[in-house]
């Protein structure tokens, strides 16, 4: 099944207790499409700036992250700089330059338009349903967004739900959209307004996928050495993602397959700055990781 | 397999914003003992004044709670005052009252001697080792403690870690005690001084068991209202260590199946103000709601 994701492609300077990276690959698009590419090609719509560079779309268009959708715009490319602070667990954002995205206008090519999987990245959700519009006739849907357009686009988020199958949020953002602290209630909240599923990512304790048939719960990879956070979510999403592409099956059973590799990508995505890890590691490796989350889990009932 | 708490045994004054309780059961004792009695009779070792109230005693010994090694003293029972923020995260301790619980020195009847299981409930690591003293062969020892003993009596602690299996305590307290902010890394800080096991609570997450042959996950079981988190980690200990007492099987298997009890009483815990869910339900709904959580875990790996 054709994937497809719109998200930012940035340039990050991150600085976290362990190192720092200075114009490093990052974005949603490019940690959903790193994550993605393990298990199935990715079209990406974007846009970046002529400071781009070149070699990384080379990298990309090798892994089967299809990067011809990218819009090429003169100026500079989106820059991130964060820095975290010494547990992780917070992170200040030092300067955003949006660059050429601050006037991007999504226009998918011809090819991108059959799209069957549809990831909208963390943007502006009124580009994220002008991406909608342009995809011929999705099967599945899912859509990340965080606290700037929850108080800035309520209406248009409020749109965009009616037209989704899945919102991927971390426990923050699902409780601000819904006013409600509690996830579970909180996740009712967001189906009553459209979409069947509610992912509610919760970072180092892991992911809780919740439909109509019951609640999923995947665990965080226990991981002794994390570097840097930035861009678990996406990929988490591409994990997910490209295992629902690859296998074309929307089953629960495979749903919950999918949070398992969404979990591993996710894991892996923290282990290096930027995508570094992505680009050490090959499909053996994450297929073994995403296994051991059997027994991570694994109970048997047997006197219950 | 005998199963002896030592732990404090309170009246507790609890504000949440879902309403208040005023002198209720609590403490680390009797948590455990509700919960833990489900499975298999409990030895109580602690103290109570003069002004606790005789009908408790008397409907804890129906439940098989033994409160016969607990020691009557002339003054007030231990009190603890309490109120929660809105969203259950925090809580702030308005009032203590040691009472007969500041002399304190806990004597074990006979019959408590020969305990095979031993669960040290929050409280000065000095008791814990003075009640761990008198028992003859314990098979099995848990041990909970806190931000306060950890500044407090650090030297005290290590000697106890040397004495116990099994450590369980929440992340922040793991973190305190290691210095190390990763939790799986404080796990093993931990390990090398005495436990063969760490068992890291993370409240509305779930609970980690880390020993020599891996790692298990057992998620917080989903819950959409919430009362009371006073007592759940208590509650936590009690199902898993009572599990462990009914089966009398220490193996790696039973020790995963005694997680899901224990994350099982944990959130019963949670559903009521003090002890009343636990005097609300019965054995088949606590097994009931263990056997779901396969449910809530479960992925098979076709395909991967």
């Amino acid at each position: 099944m054709k994937l497809l994701v719109v998200g930012s492609i940035a340039l990050d300077s991150v600085e976290t207790p362990f190192g720092s990276t200075s114009d490093a690959l990052g974005g949603s698009a490019i940690f959903f499409g790193y994550a993605a590419a393990f298990f199935h090609p990715v079209q990406v719509v974007g846009v970046i700036g002529d400071d781009f560079p070149k070699e990384e779309l080379d990298r990309m268009a090798a892994r089967g992250i299809d990067m011809t959708g990218v819009e090429h715009a003169a100026g500079e490319s989106f820059r991130w700089k964060g820095k975290y602070s010494y547990d992780l667990q917070n992170r200040e954002t030092l300067d955003t330059r949006l660059g050429v995205f601050a006037d991007f206008d999504p226009k998918l090519p011809d090819a991108y338009r059959q799209a069957k999987l549809v990831f909208l990245g963390n943007i502006d959700p009124r580009l994220q349903l002008r991406v909608l519009d342009q995809v011929d006739k999705p099967d599945f849907v899912a859509c990340d967004t965080m606290n700037y357009w929850i108080e800035g686009q309520p209406d248009t988020l409020m749109q965009l739900l009616k037209r989704i199958d899945v919102l991927m949020v971390n426990d923050a953002e699902a409780r601000q959209l819904s006013g409600d602290w509690n996830i579970y209630r909180a996740a009712r909240w967001i189906r009553e307004r459209g979409p069947k599923m509610v992912i509610i990512k919760q970072g180092e304790y892991g992911a809780v996928l919740i439909d109509d048939s019951g609640i999923f719960y995947v665990p965080a990879f226990p991981l002794e050495d994390v570097y840097d956070p930035t861009g678990a979510g996406d990929a988490f999403a591409g994990g997910f993602m490209g295992h629902l592409a690859r296998t074309g099956d929307l089953s629960q059973a495979n749903l919950r397959r999918a949070m398992v590799f969404g979990s591993t990508t996710g894991s892996f995505c923290v282990e290096r700055f930027s995508v570094q890890r992505f680009q050490e590691v090959g499909v053996a490796e994450i297929t073994a990781r995403a296994r051991s989350f059997g027994d991570l889990v694994h109970f048997d009932t047997d006197g219950f």
